[in-house]
C-alpha cells in the first residue's frame, strides 16, 4: 500500500529503541537478576513472576528504572519467602544505578535520518518514562539540537497524543510518528488518524508486545531500518513540487 | 516594598506544599524508617544519614518518592551492616507505596485563589519531581481546568525557568511564581529577573533551605497565607484601569 505523507509537518520520533538502544539494558538487567535469584526458582518462573510485578506495579511506580528496580526488590523478597541477603538487595540497586549511568548508545542511521529531515519538517522526541532519565538520555546522546520540542510522555495512549497535537497546534494529518513499538508508538497514531512509521527493535517489552488482529487493516508502514524512511519522505518534497509546478 | 505587578500575564503556581500537602508525607515517612531502625541507630543519625543519602542519589534517581524509597532500602542496608531483616525491607516498600497512593490534601484558600485570579491571569503549574506522581496529583486534585499549562520539571533552576518562559513566548517582567520554597520558587525568578511571592510551608526540606544571605537584597513578597496574594495581585487590575481610563 502507499502512503501519502505530502501533509507531515511535524515528525515526532521516540526515543528508547528508536533513537538509542534501552530494551537491551532491561532484558540484561532480567538476566542478572534471574541469576541472583536462581537459588529460589527457575529462570523462566523469575522472569515470568518478575514481569507480573512489574505489571501490577506500573499504575503506581509508571515506566522507567527506578519503579523497575523497586519492583525487582519486591519480587525478591517474595519470591525467596523473606530469605533473601542483604548483599543481594544490594546488587539489585546496584543493577539500577548502573543502568541509569549507561552511556546512550546510538541505533544504526539516526543521526543521518534526523540531518536530513531536520531539513524540511520539525522534528520533536516524544518519549514516555522517568523524566531525569530520559532529560539525561537526551543530553548525553547529543541530538538535543535536531529537535523543536522534547515530550516526555507518563504515558502514550490515544488522549495523550490528542492534546500533544493540540498543544503543537496542528492537525493529526501533519503528523507522522516514527517509533519501534506497535502498542505506544503506532496504534495509537492510527486510530488518531495521524500517520506512523514502525522501526521494529529486535528485542520488544513483552507488554508492548500487541497480537496480530490488534493491527489488521491498520494503516501505517513497516521498515527494517531508520535510514529506509528518508526515501519515502522525500517523495514527499518531490510530490510537492510537482504540485507547485 | 511596594512591588509593581502591573505587567504580569502568567502566575506560574508550584505545587506540592503551595496547593497541597507534600513535605509533611515524607517528614512522617522518615519517622516511620527511623522506628523501623532502631535497633541499629538513634533517631538523629538515621535522619542525617539518610538526608545525605538522598543528596548523594539525587543526580541520579532526581527528586520524587521511587527514587526516596530505594536511598531508604540502601540505608538500612548500610545502617545494619547487612543485617537488616527481609520484613523490614518490605515494610520500606510498603511506606512508598503508601505515600504515592496518598489522597491530595488541598491547603487553605487554593480554590478561592485559583477562582479569583484565574480571571485576569493565566495559570500554570510549574513543578519538580516524578511525572506520572505529578500528573497523578493534579488529576486528584481537582484543579486542572484553572491551569492552562502544566510543566513538571525534573529540577527548578534558573535555566530551567528560562527555557519555560521562552516555551510560553513571555518576558521575565511578565511572569510571576508562586510557591512555599525560596530556593526552587522564588530565588531562581528573582535571578531571571521575574516576580515571585513565597508563601513559606510550615515544614521545609533540609535541601530546600537557603541561608540569609542568600535572600538579602532579593526583590520578592512573602505572605502567610495563599489568600493574601488577592488583593495585591488585583491592585494590578486597578492600575490598569486607571492607565486606560
Amino acid at each position: 500500500m502507499e502512503i501519502d505523507y505530502t501533509n507531515i509537518k511535524v515528525i515526532g520520533f521516540d526515543a528508547d529503541d528508536t533513537l538509542w538502544v534501552n530494551e537491551t539494558y532491561f532484558r540484561d538487567a532480567e538476566l542478572e537478576f534471574a541469576k541472583l535469584l536462581a537459588p529460589y526458582e527457575t529462570a523462566n518462573k523469575i522472569d515470568q513472576e518478575l514481569f507480573k510485578k512489574e505489571i501490577e506495579n506500573l499504575p503506581l511506580y509508571g515506566y522507567g528504572i527506578k519503579g523497575f528496580v523497586l519492583s525487582m526488590v519486591e519480587m525478591a523478597l517474595e519470591l525467596s519467602n523473606g530469605n533473601i541477603s542483604n548483599a543481594t538487595i544490594g546488587k539489585i540497586l546496584e543493577i539500577g544505578k548502573d543502568m541509569l549511568n549507561k552511556p546512550v548508545e546510538l541505533l544504526e542511521g539516526v543521526e543521518e535520518v534526523l540531518l536530513t529531515l531536520s531539513k524540511d519538517f520539525r522534528l520533536i522526541v516524544v518519549t514516555k518514562g522517568d523524566l531525569l532519565d530520559q532529560e539525561r538520555k537526551l543530553e548525553k546522546s547529543g541530538l538535543l539540537d535536531y529537535f523543536h520540542h522534547i515530550e516526555i510522555l507518563s504515558d502514550k495512549q490515544e488522549a495523550n497524543y490528542s492534546k500533544l497535537l493540540n498543544h503543537l497546534d496542528i492537525k493529526p494529518s501533519e503528523f507522522l510518528m516514527i517509533g519501534n513499538s506497535l502498542k505506544s508508538d503506532i496504534l495509537p497514531l492510527v486510530n488518531i488518524k495521524a500517520q506512523a512509521i514502525h522501526v521494529p527493535f529486535h528485542t520488544t517489552w513483552m507488554h508492548e508486545q500487541v497480537s496480530d488482529n490488534e493491527t489488521q487493516d491498520k494503516s501505517y508502514k513497516t521498515v527494517g531500518n531508520l535510514l529506509e524512511i528518508i526515501p519515502l519522505l522525500s517523495r514527499k518534497k518531490r510530490n510537492a513540487m510537482v504540485k507547485n509546478d
